[in-house]
């Protein structure tokens, strides 16, 4: 097992992801199913977003933290398998390799990640939108460390 | 208002969804999102069910049903905006336009769609896998529900 693949199974093991899925998955299918992850979430920030800049609809909002909380703890680790650190055929990817080799650190952004989302559920759930504001404005920082570090710029 | 903007938008508000995402976004954008989320969904499916069918991770699968239930919660008749009927450019959709005109079908179709994805979130936090085995059963049949009236074949 060569140094890069050893990193990632221990990273994907921190992650807490079993192996059942990944097993079944090719790599272009892995990138794939992440970015739509990634993409659903973005649709959620949005709604989020727009919310907050104009009429709030407490029960909109807490449906999409709802949904980006649901799939930042689906255990996306899975989706990182050896392979998918770069572009497989026409299925592009904008993921750094760095990702791959730096999974200690990967862990703790991750971590930071799914507790912010969490945050933003629970006090979503609450329906202050003060509050709504400042765990969305903090989740927003922990997808922000992860893109500066790890995803290629446009 | 033609009358197949008039039922889309009625559709819209019995989905339970506000204007606000809705307005921000392009017919394309809604396409993608929409498939984003059928996507992500998707994958969690394919977790449930490589765990029924090998070793069981009750924690895998509560959290692949969580995701899908938060996702077919979050309001995606947002996505079915005027001008996702078809192909926009590049970006293909599978839809048949018949699922627009037929808003009070679609409506009761999501409507179970909803309750199987709550009721197999709900049952898979009680981790009985038998009782996970019937609730994602019944939840297949609700996808493919709409796969058979409103889905272009492959």
């Amino acid at each position: 097992m060569n140094r890069i693949l050893a990193s990632t199974v221990l990273g994907i093991a921190a992650l807490g992801v079993a192996s059942t899925a990944l097993a079944d998955l090719k790599p272009e299918e892995q990138i794939q199913y992440r970015q739509a992850g990634y993409s659903f979430m973005s649709w959620n920030m949005g709604k989020i977003k727009s919310n907050l800049e104009g009429d709030y609809n407490a029960e909109q909002v807490a449906a999409a933290a709802n949904a980006i909380a649901a799939i930042a703890n689906s255990g996306m680790g899975a989706l990182y398998g050896p392979g998918t650190d770069k572009d497989v055929g026409n299925v592009k990817t904008r993921v750094k390799p760095e990702l791959f080799t730096n999974m200690e650190d990967v862990g703790k952004i991750a971590g930071n990640f799914v507790a912010a989302a969490d945050n933003l559920s629970k006090v979503a759930a609450g329906g202050d939108q003060v509050e709504v504001s400042n765990a969305f404005g903090k989740l927003g920082e922990t997808c922000k460390a992860c893109h500066d570090e790890y995803r290629m710029k446009d």
